[in-house]
């Protein structure tokens, strides 16, 4: 398993975390998202997977979302 | 018709928005709502209906969306 850290901006509420985790879960081989939440500022968002993800599919799921990944 | 306003606390953004406005558009005679988002803070809520609306029935939606009415 990879595990990938970065951060995202601009997650307020579990209506944000649900959204970003609900795309970036739909990337093939994510096993699972963790977000430790910045409420308005930059959370950290730890994505497990079964190999190495690309960053900018992680870019794109989290832009899908509404946010910015800054990390 | 009628307009009823009230103050809901707790809203960050517009997924916040988005779940007051399906619960409270939920509720019968319930023709409009226009939500001017104060940021984690206390929200000004229009509500225009056919009739007056208990504000019981607005309280518990609200609630039901996860938020609170203060006012």
């Amino acid at each position: 398993m990879a595990t990938t850290e970065c951060t995202v901006r601009g997650m307020t509420c579990g209506h944000c975390t649900a959204a970003v985790t609900e795309e970036v879960t739909a990337i093939p081989g994510v096993a699972d998202i963790s977000i430790d939440l910045v409420e308005g500022g930059d959370s950290t968002v730890t994505i497990t997977s079964d190999s190495e993800i690309d960053i900018d599919k992680i870019r794109s799921a989290i832009a899908e979302a509404g946010y910015e990944l800054v990390g």
